[in-house]
């Protein structure tokens, strides 16, 4: 038996040891975790260091050092989103009882999923979060970070294992694999004997090749090509600042904006103002034949209004009617978060009505959709598919359900 | 452009105008279905006269004849179930309001799935009942039905046609293969851009084939190796009538119990007893070894006790504790129904919370797993898997949520 398959059994087993555990003894190795996390500070950035030491030798970019990189504060906050995580209320237990018309009583009951699998990239915090919501929610985890993380995440499991133990149970309820090869990583996606869900966590490329991959149901997140639409009706001064804080404020994440759309009645003046305050925070423009008319920018190609930049480079589209805008949202989009800038009621019912994605807006930043300002108190991801869960994942989107039927010999 | 490809275009655009129609609109077209079928009876029973020679022609098995075959009171029986679905209380709309911490207020609206993919084999009931669900639900659907059956389909998908157009809307909302082959079904399989779920309603061959080979996400359902389990604290009477029902009532479907597990302290007994009633149900048995030597049987192997006979064979094994039980069912059962028959409350209370299956029975007959049953109104299959839908699935399990959120100009 392969180390995989032996990891998955185990974690299997352990999956019905942590699915079957009070709201209590869940919490206890949550704080177990926060204050082993705390106490190995210093070999958490050891094991770090050789991880960035690697990278750069290899050439790795300036944003994925930044991703990899952990310092004591960084520490401190993957610590105290344990304490939080354990401090959230419980979502696994009966939630409904119903009687039905052939006389039995049936009764509805959140469960855990069973074993998770989490395949992610560069960023270690990931190993602590999704164990954290993972062993919140009743569920064994089996996670496969990033190669050049490695060493970062092997000493961060070595801690969740203590903190697991020391809190007296099995801690197979979490496994990582050592070997980061594509290979494994492609053998790990066919476990659907042993593995219940799998969540990729990442750019499109990984995603893709999950879905092309794997056996085990999969529940795609993060890919965020999300649109601006800047009605004839908006307000601009509202439409400029959204924009800008769409774009802008955090580029690198799925939530932002990657395409202006502008209607043709409005583009002249809007886009001359947007255009200053564009590149006052240095934002690439890259704009169909009728927005280079208007003002300076490169031309987009229509794989540009495919493409989530995840940097300041901008798409600019000018459209004919609030129609047009959502048709070519829903063929370009990835159905994520899509916002309408208008005072038109009308025009906003039909937008809200007619895209097609998890999260739909009036007059907001698309930059709301997330776990956390959802009050949904944590998250493990957001969800671009329609089966499970859609839009930020929290605890509850962890969890299935179990119908517990009774009767004194009732037959059919 | 394929043909495949061209339907999935035409339907994938028909599922914005479905999914925008009023409750009032798909009903019409619903009730438009039902007297367009019962108008219709001749030309389908001719249709269907087709399949049946070219099935008898082939040499199919009686079974399969008999799934395959229409006459005057199965078509008034679709019609009827078209009629019971226009009945039911709609599924779509605004379902919560919260206000956030940040200020915001977040609408959550049920929304329909899209386009959702059906792939399934002999009965062409399925065209119908299928159809009329995801309609009501607001979905367009792109069907592939079985070869044998292709006659009779496309005949039917005619008339669902008609029934759309006189309701005045769009009749690509609803498609169908009328290439039935193998490559064309694989196709069908990875047109994610397409279609937003695949339901494959069939026996495990087919299930396996579209877990390894598709790229959309996929709700497994109907395999059932359902398990009853006598405790050695079981009232025997009550036990050997549920076991009768379990196994006897209705063999083929796949909530009829598959293996029985009989604690040692009453094997004896209960084995004498069931042996006599069984045999005259004439169901074929295969034990275990301990079982062999109470009763006569054929030996059963490690591979029969995972299997779904789907007719009037039962696995029989003698296991030493309710914990046992738990495990064998834990590692051969599909997590479809599983009924303990106990009158020791702490025993049922174990076997209820550790089993892992969509439906788990006290004292009950695992034939009660069924939309109908449960109080669903219809039912689009029975799912085994825990991503998003569980169990007995509804109309209810046809839709996705959209998170709808309005402000005046707010950002991040």
């Amino acid at each position: 038996m392969s180390d995989l398959l032996k990891q998955c059994e185990e974690a299997k087993q352990a999956s019905h040891v942590i699915a079957n555990l009070s709201l209590q003894q869940r919490n206890d190795i949550l704080i177990a975790l926060e204050k082993k996390l705390l106490e190995n500070i210093d070999s958490i950035i050891e094991a770090n260091k050789i991880d960035l030491i690697e990278a750069e030798k290899n050439g790795l970019s300036g944003s994925i050092l930044d991703r990899l990189a952990l310092n004591e504060s960084r520490i401190k906050q993957m610590a105290e989103g344990v304490r939080q995580i354990a401090g959230l209320p419980d979502v696994l237990g009966f939630i409904e009882e119903r009687s039905l018309e052939n006389g039995l009583t049936i009764k509805t009951k959140k469960v855990p999923l069973g074993l998770i699998g989490i395949i992610y990239e560069s960023r270690p915090n990931v190993t602590v979060d999704a164990t954290a919501l993972c062993l919140k929610s009743g569920n064994a985890v089996i996670l496969r970070g990033g190669k050049e993380a490695i060493n970062t995440n092997l000493q961060l499991l070595k801690i969740i294992k203590e903190a697991i133990s020391s809190a007296g149970f099995n801690s197979s309820m979490v496994e990582m694999l050592a070997d980061t090869s594509r290979e494994t990583l492609f053998e790990l996606m066919k476990q659907n004997k042993y593995i219940d869900i799998l969540i990729p966590r990442g750019g499109s490329g990984l995603i893709n090749s999950v879905r092309e991959n794997a056996t085990i149901p999969v529940i795609e997140t993060g890919t965020g090509n999300c649109h601006i639409y800047v009605d004839e009706n908006a307000n601009l001064e509202m439409a400029l600042s959204i924009l800008i804080n769409g774009k802008c404020q955090r580029p690198s994440v799925c939530n932002a904006c990657e395409t202006l759309l502008v209607h043709k009645n409005i583009a002249v003046d809007f886009l001359s103002q947007a255009y200053d305050k564009l590149l006052e925070q240095k934002v690439e423009l890259r704009g169909c034949e009728q927005t280079a008319d208007l003002i300076d920018c490169a031309p987009a190609t229509e794989d540009d209004f495919f493409r989530e930049y995840n940097a300041l480079i901008l798409a600019v589209k000018i459209v004919d009617s609030t129609a047009d805008a959502i048709a070519h949202i829903n063929k370009h989009g990835s159905k994520h978060s899509e916002s309408i800038i208008s005072d038109c009621n009308q025009n906003a019912q039909k937008f809200l009505q007619l895209v097609d994605a998890a999260v739909v807006y009036k007059n907001t930043s698309t930059r709301f959709t997330d776990g956390g300002e959802f009050g949904f108190g944590a998250e493990i991801g957001i969800s671009t598919q329609k089966l499970h869960a859609r839009g930020p994942m929290g605890l509850k989107e962890l969890t299935t359900i179990k119908y517990v039927v009774e009767s004194e010999g009732k037959i059919r």
